[in-house]
């Protein structure tokens, strides 16, 4: 972890990353209610809303998008990632090289590690190589730290998730994005574990405005910097209505329900 | 993915391959009834049809044969396959490297990915190589994307086609060969999971002259970019005929009826 | 191993390593008595203790807070490690390079070897690297010297803790930390197996102060150089008097009784 | 496949390649009947024959004794081999590299591929390496073509051979090394499936003069370009006569019976 | 193979070597009747005698011990090795690279091959690049050449080591130290199969001075270019006296009986 306040994806100590790897990790299945939004323009449009720090893709989603978007959007540039057309015991094929983001323009790059699956190790090493091309140049590196396998029944309880942010701050991680462990303690707890590292909830499947909204709130409440955000977002039609209130519970601290109704 | 309509696979934004790796991936048995055929020189003049954007083999082929074409073949070099007679989960060896391609004078490169396999994480990664050093090489990469495997009970259903094109998207490719899905509808929604990427239809085993071009005229009406064939038209004895219609249907958007009745 | 004495990490022959690598190893949990010493900056602060020759962390806690420490405080970076979510054959995964480790500022390097796993070949090939490297950066090399896995039902017995030291000398560690076996004459003979080779005492879970101050008298007299102690120094709340009376014991051959009882 | 007429393991577009690398293979029960063959000078002495155009040995044989004859023999180095001792799954150990195989001095190099073994993805790609190598070096190469595995009863069905011949032109290879399938016609059909690449007949173990003459005759009628030779020519005391005839054969069409007996 | 005899670690055709690197394949165990001997500069001391030429240890023991012996003792570094604490089919970590070997002073260098071990390819790749290391370093190269694994059911039987000494000549090899097969004449013809290769015979567990020194006379009867010995020396209180015997035995050509009674 070294401090990455002064990086592009953060703004006044947090960020709000506008993910959209769904097409790799999940399929089109994802986009049944908002096909148009298989076009990944639609996503980097939605991504220059001033709320957002930062976009997280894929490598061939990035390249053949950011190019037009480069201006008005930072790029986190998630490095591994798998279909789910596959059954095995978690695991993620890195499917892009530091180097290569690098030279796509990206701002951060992101890399998934399942903490407790039988890849544990070889997804660890491959995060140290990741990790360590990244300090080389300069960019930030967001963990997706989900621990899940064989040995986890639960991969949301109190103590998985505070184990989770914890193995960002030991691995070096500069930021680490995990679910929300189900109550506002437990959040605290897990900010905590990180010690000066960034924590950012990860969003989730979709909700109404105002579920979501409030989950955002407790976890900043409880000290989490930001929120990394993706079918809560894009699945909506138009989204500019949810992100001016994010915008508000995470950079003005406002409640969900002043930022709902304004 | 990037933009590749000026590549000399690309013709006027279409692309027609004629793929010859049958010898490697099934065997012999594929020449039985056309045995003069056995002699790559025979499908490299075919593929001097001016229909024809490009011819797909394995190294060993094009190094052989492509010096007495290059004038008049474009050459997509095939980097990965595996015999049949390995019958373990879906993988494919890489029997060629990006440089040596380059070396050999290929104007594109193409990489079988088996999402759904026990490999597919490994494949995934293969492929990132494969692909980065093609973007150092300046050359435009074709993804094969069959999924396949343990969990995949049925291979060309229209949800798995359009996870198929969108891994193509999401992974780096610039143009995905899949299987057609059975309908135009299930053509049109995988086309459009691939976003500004090109889409070609893999051609499969032989039929007639009209099922086969009615099956590609429904794909080029569902938006796909063109067509990659193999044994419906090296397979035939004389295959001008055919390749003729196909022009018009792939370049021209001739009916299935009108090209093989002009 | 080569000779050591002038190394930073060691005073008068004898070293006593502060360990916080918990957090990966067991996780969150080991903290719940100590909720603030989640905090690394509190563990570093301890480190300044005159007692302390070098403090053993993992990158990410090095990177984010060795650098407000580096005059005060010797660095032992810790190379491999893993979180206990996963439960299979003993293993680590490497998290560090030494090119990272010396960059940071590393005054030495520690590493892991499960011998007696079934990846006990892997792990001393890995650390075949990290020593030949280590070497080339000037580094010192500490081996946790840990027998276990499928084959070993008791890995503090007198026979497997003579391995293990000698583990550490042939494979070419110059420092390595091994469980106490129970008696000193135990102890004395694994420090006997190890040549001129450093052998240090690993703390374990946390007992009374005259629990372990004679435990380490106990070492100290069988020839042990020193010791490395994580939870018996940091989940105390105040450790001074503790690490005060240890540095009587290590450094000035004081027995528990007088060294607690100045 | 490159053309390599111009090698010098190639006379009049033919080949007969001495092999002895049963030590490793087989291991010295071959060598029971005729023990003085164990001095692997003696097999360098036959391959002195003017009818021989190369000898195929491995590494540690070719630096200890081909010094001695590299101005009178050809070496064909075989980079990969194991013994029998182990049982498993086909597979071949790289003993090899081509950098040390051109500072011996070789003239050519061969790789064994077990098509349809378990191992033929790796074997396939440790040859892509292998062969790209070779050509930056100017060797030729040559693939022992050997399907045979689990899935594989009949190794030397015509089928199975043609397949065998067609891997090598399609991998890369310049000249494969089969099995006899036979008879004339399937040998045809497997040479025909080679294109233009070379196709040798496997000697296999020792049979009569007439009877081992008469099936290289009946592969060089069948289009085949040469012979590897190994049991049948070193396990006879003197195997002069036998060259003499097999020179006629292979290199002058000779019948076998006009062969031994001119 | 290549000649060696020019190397330090020969003398007048033949080799003595002293081998201790029990400490880490059978542990502290094998010391318990001579402890001091645990401490490796007995050994170094041992290997001053006239009669050996060469020690054969471990790294760390090579880098710890080396320096105050480097004018008195030749080293032969053992690269490989393993504990006898992991149970599983025999493999052997490389513990050292060639490299440092060269840098630590090796005058050679060792390495294990199990053949007939499901890890057989494995190794065998290993010894390749240690092997073509130690060529471009000027090293020589001893393989101890130990069938042994699941298929094997007696290591010791003639035609095992017959085939041993032979894997040790294919592979590259400069000598080959292997176990007795029993018999004069079962050894005569191991030696035999090695070709121009030194062959050496392992000592084995301790037995009288008579029984080795018969053992001894047997194998340089058979042809046999010395011994690689270590619990037989170093086992012994004061070796001096069975190393004079040795001397004579192996260099002199004397009987057993006229070396141990001068």
């Amino acid at each position: 972890m070294i401090p990455i306040d002064d990086s592009p994806i953060v703004r006044d100590g947090k960020s709000l990353i506008l993910a959209q790897d769904h097409g790799l990790e999940h399929g089109p299945v994802d986009f049944t209610d908002v096909p148009e939004k298989l076009d990944p323009s639609k996503t980097f449009e939605t991504a220059t809303h001033p709320a957002v720090t930062a976009i997280a893709v894929q490598k061939g989603i990035a390249e053949g998008y950011y190019p037009s978007y480069d201006d008005d959007v930072n790029l986190l540039l998630k490095l591994n990632g798998t279909s789910n057309l596959w059954m095995g015991e978690p695991n993620s094929a890195v499917n892009c090289s530091v180097e290569y983001a690098a030279e796509i323009g990206a701002d951060a790059v992101g890399f998934t590690v399942y903490g407790g699956s039988n890849h544990e190790v070889e997804m660890c090493e491959e995060f140290r190589t990741i990790q360590e091309n990244a300090r080389a140049h300069g960019l930030p590196v967001a963990m997706w730290s989900y621990p899940r396998g064989q040995g986890l029944k639960n991969d949301t309880k109190p103590s998985t998730i505070a184990y989770a942010t914890r193995l960002g701050l030991e691995l070096g991680a500069d930021l680490t994005k995990v679910k929300y462990p189900g109550s506002t303690e437990a959040m605290a707890h897990a900010v905590k574990c990180a010690g000066d590292m960034k924590v950012v909830m990860s969003g989730g499947s979709k909700i109404t405005d105002h579920e979501f909204c409030s989950l955002v709130e407790a976890a900043i409440d409880a000290g989490a910097q930001g929120l990394a955000v993706g079918r809560n977002v894009w699945q909506r039609e138009d989204p500019t209505e949810l992100l001016d209130a994010l915008e508000q519970i995470v950079f003005e601290d406002a409640t969900a329900d002043t930022a709902l109704n304004p």
